[in-house]
């Protein structure tokens, strides 16, 4: 039987125990309303840890006050089967007022880095992440941590963190999980209508183009966000945030794409912000 | 003999493999030029704890541009050896660039806490104490972590950043060393010069008054913060920086003085800032 556990202090003392037998213990960090993409970070961390912490916390200091948190979806029920069916050992979900005591005041939060792609239309968000993953990091004390690579910049953060910081902690970073059509998993799909789901595929399209384009011997940063621009312009659906060729450390846009060049971009469909990237190979 | 490491991983080994013999760690963050109150932050540290790690560091990120980084006194001989007089185990001593590395972007921050007393003439300050004892918090992880009550915002803001981040250290507050007349112990009080260190002890003197005042029947946050001020005026080489009767917690200002009020001063003696304080009784 799955354990939840909503309480600090008790999820401490639970991972005290497996620690005192000499288990390790990997922690996959959630929002919930789980998908393939989340059971295939459950997946990963089972294969690799004794133990497995999945924490399920729609966390309100990541979203703007124009964001979607109140309407963000939720289904505890379906979450803890997948959990379960995974091997998952304890689900941790707790309460805001949990993880946010009165006059809570402290953060974590990265100059650079958080500016860039997601940031600027996200001011916050990643003083939120920062700061909610550190505190995971320090109730759970995980050997290993599992993060998506879907939410590429996210994970640059939480790798700078963690070396900046000296959290003892490995991260893991797994590959994005796509629908049929291409469509990168995320919670937010669930958004989408039936016209807008069919529309959706364009963000996969144009990074394939960008592959494409790569391969066949583009190397100009601009030129390829351009490129990829007027190809989600196809699309009367989809509207760009952003479409940016960076380096995948910095975040820094770059002139010229090289090995590893990141491909990154966020379009609205609808009011539904999604996102998609790939490492480009030249 | 003691033991001086000056290389994180070096320093995480060590402490992994105390921990694996079951010991207990305390550690006693320091910027050197050790005095009294350090070693009673030690000599506690070696009572409650198998092994003590005292941190040697000048941190660079809790000076403002205009303080004293370059000047601050350092004196690596003596402080090893008084810390071979204490029993401590290991002195971690690093280079900025070891704590610091390129591309460094992280920081901990807190709001309210540090925007009173000292935070108001010393911006970024906390950020700079908070991000170090972050970092030396996830490089030790020590059962328990000593600061001395004279820093009283410093400790306040630790204890809040611990409680707020769920940082698994005991943060034990230790009582003021002061000199024979008064005044506290600090690395700072080696700049006074003859005369100034004479005048250095108005500030204990206040709080002497502070005390007196309050026994005698007086409440009024305002008027007892003025009675401080003359106080410290008639002394000439004195300056004040700030004189607040705050709450213990919040370092929010108090209209009315309860028991447990913190009485906080910092004050110029020629260029040098000290701080002192002491917690009320009514």
């Amino acid at each position: 039987m799955i354990n939840v556990i909503t309480s600090i202090p008790e999820l401490r003392e639970r991972v005290k125990s497996w620690k005192q037998e000499g288990k390790s213990v990997g922690l996959v960090p959630t929002m919930g309303f789980l998908h393939e993409g989340h059971q295939s970070l459950m997946h990963r961390a089972k294969a690799e840890n004794d133990k497995v912490v999945v924490s399920i916390f729609v966390n309100p200091m990541q979203f703007g006050p124009k964001e979607d948190l109140a309407s963000y979806p939720r289904d505890f029920e379906r979450d803890s089967q997948r959990c379960a069916e995974e091997g998952v050992d304890v689900i941790f979900h707790p309460e805001a007022t949990e993880m946010y005591s009165k006059n809570f005041s402290s953060y974590v939060d990265m100059t650079g880095l958080t500016e860039e792609l997601c940031g600027k239309s996200r001011p916050g968000h990643f003083r939120g992440v920062c700061t909610v993953v550190s505190k995971l990091f320090n109730i759970v004390q995980p050997n290993r941590a599992y993060f998506g690579e879907k939410d590429a910049q996210q994970l640059a953060v939480i790798r700078r963190m963690v070396r900046d910081l000296n959290i003892d902690v490995s991260v893991v970073g797994c590959p994005i999980v796509r629908e049929a059509d291409g469509l990168a998993k995320s919670s937010r799909n669930s958004y989408l209508d039936f016209e807008q789901r069919r529309a959706a595929v364009c963000l996969y399209r144009a990074i394939q183009l960008a592959q494409k384009l790569v391969f066949d011997g583009e190397r100009d940063g601009l030129a390829l966000a351009s490129r990829l621009k007027d190809e989600i312009k196809r699309e009367p659906l989809a509207k760009v945030d952003y479409i940016s060729l960076v380096d995948a450390d910095s975040l820094r846009p770059v002139e010229r794409i090289e090995d590893r060049t990141l491909c990154a971009l966020a379009v609205y469909i609808g009011s539904t912000r999604l996102i998609d990237n790939c490492t480009l190979s030249v």
